[in-house]
């Protein structure tokens, strides 16, 4: 199964021919290599069904286009006799990039097909404040560094998405409407192809909790704490966002708007939102809302021109230091993240509820009272089975959602790579 | 695409092999004649990419398997050459069973292969004041009876759903908790399996919300209202029971506990819930709350004795004649409808908003005032696309989408379906 929806059968029905059937076991070699790591070509054959004959020249085919690789031989023998070459990914023949625009800053990665970061950078920016052109020309610079260290690599970009906190249209690459950024109606895909120079590879959008939520099923999926294959991440910053994925498929709803998860009204005596109504979550767990209830106005912690990571590290300092006002504060949010929580937790009824953003920095001191109220509060004993993790992606989240969502599109057609790409990449 | 999950391809990859490939092909052809009405083998290989005489032997194998037949002659010349023979489903060989537990009722339906109903039964009973073995006794009875009407019709049972308003461990056959019931930890299928002699056929459980959901889904795919891949289904009774689709998928969430949305603390000042907490969305718009709001203690619509049908009926008259306290409590129930709707749209972002059970039948006065509530509170421009209708399956839906779902199993795996079906069903 693939991280993005794109791998997900729409409703027409699709009869395999024999090229279809070809690429899709090219493909499902691919994935099974990904999943599963490194195995012999017998071993390959004996867990997908396929006779090894066909293995064999499907592992070769994806050999020729850089995909995969001969590694060490096996070191046991296995059930299946004999001890085999091992094949594994070869991540170096392609690259995909991920792009963020959030309020305080842009960042960008490039990934290669087995996951290793060819570059990463994170650039404080005062978004709100500028205009979108200026913005975009900003990340199409930081977009242009990634491409070239792929290049330099030897290899080829996939693709690149565009993380951004508000809500698009996939389809024709349209950010609607980003109220933190004060965004509406910017033709993003658009606008960053032309300062691409119209690049031979696909420039996408997408709600940036969207992307971290796929980057966390990712994370977790490697990991050895239980099923996880519907999260819901909440990713703290001066919104909420929030990111679901539901029997490893993203949720993006209908017109993909979902996530929306900041306005719930559960404070009603609350403060007023950013979208002008009343006693929204945001109101209560949104950075701002931890930062007022934390310190006072002229504490330095509250200036929005000092990087976000810097900020947070002295409220943890002063956590940590026992500082009654800031354990106050966090417990206070805490309790409130777990009543918003819970009501996603009734309704989506997640294996795990992923903390990511600010959340996840501030985890320890926000991680038991969250507990406390969905224990309280989710009609499921044991809270319907949810765990409570922190993230460990920071705010690199959205971006390696980006870069994989690019890279999801070769796994699902390696035919995408062409033949020669193990030649590009030496 | 089909209904159930079951369809839904997990996380592990596999390959096409010879025999799967027929399975699948078949399954191509079944599903494609059903979601797109009768046709030709040659629109058949055309639409499907499958070729000629592919087709002519699957559609050959699946008349054997009583399930497709011969119709009518092509009637106009298609682009594709001489007008042939029309290829149909055929009803009559498998039929599905669905059979609903509720609070008040007990229900049961059989539906064919093609949709058609083939018996429908409902009826009153106090199941809150009974022991849970009378209960089951009792719907064991209807059960047979739908069965006895299958066999009857010359077909075979290709199983039962179980429809339940409570928490529900499908793969055990376990209903967790079933609070409007007082029901606690009983192995329904176990049960119900012991009460049927053991039938060859499956005996499953599932939420009466998701299996609403699912028969509304399909109720929409036939429909011209445009987009319905992502609903959320809201059944009105004592309780609020929440099904979710999304992108033409069951929501069931991590453990199958999603849709407990009866309970979101949406109205803090309001009243004590019967979860024991305070202000949930069932106490101000469950059945109760709006009979609260518009009658006297002693009015006879209150009595859950009689059927709901009826008393509804009583409240719709009395709205229709102007009734100032009946139509103002509509109105309030349809703008609590709309302040939890719109959290459930803000989080989904469903293309649709169906109501069911009471709220279908009082549409008509709690649409307006929930859009209201909806067009203020989503964040997405215009709602975010999504629309409310009424279900017209009333009281039906979700043994219907019981039902459905034992169909599925046979659209996925034709095969389960002896070949000396079509002899049977003569």
């Amino acid at each position: 199964m693939m991280l993005s929806d794109g791998s997900r059968p729409g409703r027409g029905v699709v009869a395999a021919d024999h090229v279809s059937l070809r690429r899709n076991n090219l493909s499902v070699v691919l994935r099974h290599v990904r999943e599963m790591g490194s195995r012999s070509r017998a071993r390959i054959a004996a867990d997908t069904g396929l006779n090894k004959a066909t293995v064999s020249s499907l592992v070769a085919e994806l050999v020729e286009r850089g995909l995969l690789r001969d590694g060490r031989a096996e070191s046991e023998r296995g059930a299946l006799g004999r001890p085999g070459q091992l094949v594994e990914l070869d991540g170096s023949a392609v690259c995909g990039v991920g792009a963020e625009i959030n309020v305080d800053y842009l960042a960008v990665t490039a990934l290669d097909l087995s996951g290793v970061t060819v570059i990463e950078r994170r650039v404080p920016l005062d978004v709100a404040h500028l205009d979108p052109g200026t913005t975009l020309d900003q990340l199409a610079e930081l977009i242009r560094e990634a491409v070239t260290a792929v290049h330099t690599r030897g290899g080829q970009t996939a693709g690149v998405t565009l993380a951004v906190p508000g809500l698009v249209q996939s389809a024709t690459g349209l950010l609607k409407l980003a109220p933190n950024l004060g965004w509406t109606e910017v033709p993003v895909v658009g606008e960053m192809r032309a300062r691409l120079g119209d690049p031979s590879y696909p420039v996408r959008v997408d709600n940036e909790a969207n992307l971290a939520a796929l980057a966390a099923y990712s994370e977790l999926k490697g990991g050895a704490e239980g099923k996880a294959e519907d999260i819901v991440l909440l990713t703290g910053a001066v919104g909420v966002g929030g990111g679901m994925v539901t029997g490893g498929h993203l949720l993006r709803g209908g017109h993909g708007f979902s996530g929306e998860v900041g306005h719930m009204p559960v404070a009603p005596a609350g403060g007023i939102c950013g979208c002008g109504r009343t006693g929204c979550w945001e109101t209560v767990v949104g950075l701002t809302a931890l930062l007022n209830k934390a310190t006072d106005p002229d504490d330095p912690v509250r200036d929005p021109s000092l990087d976000v990571e810097q900020r947070l590290a002295e409220i943890t300092r002063r956590a940590d230091a026992g500082g009654a006002r800031t354990l106050r504060a966090l417990a206070d949010v805490g309790t409130w993240l777990g009543i918003g929580g819970a009501i996603l937790v009734n309704i989506l009824n997640p294996d795990v509820l992923v903390l990511g953003g600010y959340f996840a920095v501030l985890g320890p001191w926000l991680k038991e009272p969250l507990e406390s109220a969905i224990r309280d509060r989710v009609i499921a004993p044991d809270g319907g089975g949810c765990r409570v993790v922190q993230s460990e992606l920071g705010f690199t989240a959205a971006v390696r959602g980006g870069a994989q969502i690019s890279l999801d599109q070769v796994f699902l057609d390696p035919t995408l790579v062409g033949r020669d790409a193990a030649g590009v990449a030496q």
